[in-house]
């Protein structure tokens, strides 16, 4: 696990605005993330747990929204979000084929503390996103388990590691060693202190794209052994926060992480399956309630602008962040990603780091 | 103008709810309807205004929702409800030709009341929706001036003509002549009365496709000139509440508007416009709000079922209320629509009609 | 397995236009359908696979398109459809909670024949549809293995079982036992016959709100024991075509089964999952093509009415031909549905049924 | 009218990809472009037309798309190109207040070629799109005639004026002067040269928030008169290009005008309508054709990509145009937006520009 740097160590922060006490999506009260990494030889890929809140989802549904950037992927759930704008499970990320094995997961997760779904109550939407580690990654080997999301949830905390690790673990990002990246913004509301954090599963991007906040563009020093510098990977990007919002405001704001990509270098390839999703624990709806009528506060219009600029520079800042804390790492036969840290050290002639 | 009868007089009403008290959607507080109509000649045509609520609808912003059914259509100012599920000025009806005339007058009548619009506040975003009325109007001849969408503004009460009225007077429907109709429901919600109504522009339909509630498929009995049964027309369904409801709970009830028209024998032809608007006066969003946020009250969706139904009993209904209030009507060119009454009474040999 | 009545068989034949040979979805040249059915005890449920054509769908791909009605439902990969309007795998529907077991099913199948994917080629796009069968099934149980799904698939044929066979085992429509129907249109398109055709896992519909094409308005005749009349099925619609259409274009088609389903009585109630999907043959593109423009055949807009028609039709009918094929059952906990034709028989006084 | 600089020839070209010989929307073979300038005292307005081909636009569709970056702008006509994928009157760009007067001028201009149109044809789509430019403009005084409509379209050529010019003439950039600007890129597919072009009406970003291509952020030296920062513009990006593309695809491409305008340091702010529209004269469809099936040619989706940086790298250069030509204006009540040459001048301590 590589947890010892983050993008503002390494003066990649993005934007003006103040990070969060932890520059990381669990800023938001409630909100934890857990990893399993899988990580052998060929095998070199894993489960990451974004889980909302501490309560039972499935009866207290955060708001969520969903913005699809590029629709070349294999995510899941998404469809009933868009219907209902609530979430009503953990998201789980993991590679392209493995979403199969995490939906059955997640759904005997929910039935676990929910024993009336399926019988008398509805039954259960399972939210699965997924990049394609198949560069560094045996993924044909299908080696995700139900035990290792299983594992993954039950060990989520508000102490995120990022890097090559959970579902991060065999991803690549601009040519380099990609992976789970976090960040946050505090921001004023009506005279209080909230939160808005991202975090991603950062595996898309093109060697030579790759832009850093002050300009610089950046390359592998070593060319990859890729033949083309076509866009093949993805990234998911999972924004929480505490704010009041309606599920159309949630999806104005997930808009705007393509800002974020947009500044990195991305054009956000035809390959690349690049997906938003978002959830507000500052709305929570609930599965048995009794009220016809339900109150909820919403973000006055106005004010949204705060929340664009917040979800662009986390997302911006989030993917550095991965790309800052993932090592080096040679998979599956012998397909190579250099770090990050190891090419900017190479370039300034330091060779210390 | 004809007025005398409405649906449910003729044996037609639709569905098990209970109508409001006028039957109409001037049953929700606060909306007015009213019609300018240019019917000599060779011109039949007009102008329908629909005004959400008694305020400075600027200043006062209800919720608002779009749903297109089939967008062969020329309707304006429907983006910006969709990105942000508010409505800013009256709704105007008329002639496909005639929509940037009404825009304009809408624009001006919102500048009367708002003096600082595009000065030292934002634009203003006129809402206006069309059929094509022209077999039975000349509407090459862009009669419609901005003075006659001001007149239908100006005289808009609680008290609504239907049939071969403003922007009805030469519309067509199944053959027959259509025009302007209406229907509400009176629906409890949290031990309280609330309405949810509809007014129709109706003017789709191929001949000899319409269905009555009880099952009868009725055809005009004399054939009309047109050459072919394609759907040429269209239908603008306008409903009003004042449930609230949030933007993406009033947009999956406008969705099943299109179950009325179903019912009513339509397939929502590739030549038919037919668009759904809608708005609630139970959410009002201020221009100028000075909180950062804003309470706001939604449904439960566990009880949206019941709006469901509602809207789709008083489409299928409100498209009978135009049905039977019109006359018969010869326009341009001779081009003939008889009335559903007349075929009806002919049918049952009842020449007293 | 239920085979001996199809709808028209029974006097319920929709519409005016003339069905194909098999009034099937496998009147399409190429496509077959396989079920596999898991029908004891608590069990009732299966797998039904739909496979467009005889070739590698993962190399010739079917142009397709996906239209949602109601999205509360769970099914997989609908949004890279959106995005490239292709098909790259058959279509395989279930029960709600088996959607991952049936997704990681189609990706071992398409490895299988293309040992590339995610090696040197892309991933590959599992698309599962479902429907909550838990009224009749023990649905928590969870029995559908990768091994049914992949019997479906291997026992499919242009000979279609309907009723309670596959995914359709222990579904449920207005009140009375659902499953699988099908039906089809042949269409004259520029001198040549096409077909388009539908097969639909038919679970939606409240007790007491089917109406038959000649209008009668049908209920169990013993009440279900369902204490409210909530609607809480689903329907998937499975369209396919060899008339040559652009992806828009089988959208705007997909779009129009509602109309069939507003026939029947629904409203797309809030609970119902109600998913139109559809290909068509007419267009196939290369997975591995060279060509950097490709010619393909559209179907003139001017045109497009027919198959709105067709495919309202063809809806109204395969749930009818469902309700028709599906003897009564009783299942888990002893929850009965009875059969129309059981009730039809009641009715009329006929106990010979 | 300003056109001595282009942005290439200040240094800002943007991308690796060549330009077209004029590096302008009319490098695509028929596109034409005019101008009608309205610029005295207060009155700082006009009306730009884009007219795809040489043709009968009304009779000879070229394939259209839309993409919605932010919806909150008054913009006409495009539900119907979402519709049906195709355009049928030229482009106008005006001021926000006068899109119905311009869509009344589009019609009339239809209808004098079409005399068949609302009579023995169907109506037509008038699409205009607009920014609001109150900021140097008196919008209420509702200047732009129908006739200056007509002037736009009698003047148009293949010969682009850029800067204030027509739609432009009282536009604002990042606080400085902006306006109409364009660009486009030369490419090779299928070894055949093709171009695709792209025409700015650019009136968006906060002020000092603008970002050169190498990196520097420019505000203007006079911080501007406005008391804050909020994002109050918009911009209209017009896309043409004659590689043969499906709506689908078309649309794909428009969403990465996006990417240029993140480039050049915008979030597409709550406040902006930024609206992309897009069509290929590489497919033409005819509106009297008597084929039932109609032979059109796409693109392989592999070589997209290149096309999604031609359009992120022409809207980035195209809006550097605008404000490379725009000298700075002073309008309405004495408000005044300087040039960014003037700008950049003075930060080199050049004092002779």
């Amino acid at each position: 696990m590589d947890r010892a740097r983050r993008a503002q160590d390494a003066g990649l922060a993005c934007g003006s605005l103040q990070p969060g006490r932890f520059n990381s999506i669990t800023d938001i009260p409630g909100v934890r993330v857990g990893h399993r990494t899988l990580n052998d030889g060929d095998i070199r890929t894993g489960v990451t747990a974004i889980i909302p809140h501490g309560g039972n989802l499935y009866r207290e549904k955060p708001v969520a929204a969903v913005h699809v950037l590029n629709g070349f992927g294999k995510s899941a759930g998404l469809m009933q979000i868009e219907e209902l704008g609530t979430l009503e499970t953990p998201i789980l990320l993991t590679n392209t084929l493995s979403v199969g094995t995490c939906c059955t997961a997640l759904v005997r997760h929910a039935i676990s503390s929910n024993p009336d779904i399926g019988r008398e109550t509805s039954t259960v939407n399972p939210v699965v996103l997924e990049c394609n580690d198949g560069y560094l990654n045996d993924i044909q080997a299908l080696v995700v388990a139900e035990d290792d999301a299983r594992a993954a949830l039950d060990i989520a905390s508000s102490d995120v590691a990022v890097g090559s690790v959970g579902a991060g673990c065999g991803m690549s990002t601009f040519g380099f060693k990609g992976g789970i990246g976090t960040a946050s913004r505090r921001l004023e509301i009506d005279g209080q202190s909230f939160h808005l954090g991202v975090l991603v599963l950062s595996n898309f991007g093109r060697s030579g794209d790759l832009r850093l906040p002050d300009g610089r563009i950046i390359s592998p020093v070593t060319p990859s052994s890729e033949p083309d510098r076509t866009e093949k990977g993805s990234i998911i990007i999972v924004a929480a926060t505490d704010i009041p919002l309606s599920d159309r405001q949630l999806r104005r704001v997930l808009r705007r992480s393509g800002v974020g990509l947009a500044r990195l270098g991305s054009f956000w390839g035809h390959g690349s399956g690049d997906i938003a999703i978002g959830f507000t624990t500052g709305n929570i709806l609930a599965h048995d309630g009794n009220a016809d009528l339900v109150e909820i506060r919403i973000l006055s219009e106005q004010r949204i602008d705060l929340l664009f600029q917040a979800v662009a520079d986390s997302t911006q800042e989030a993917v550095l962040d991965a790309l800052v804390a993932a090592n080096s790492m040679t998979g599956r036969t012998g397909h190579h990603r250099p770090s990050l840290l190891d090419t900017l050290a190479t370039l300034s002639g330091d060779v210390s780091q």
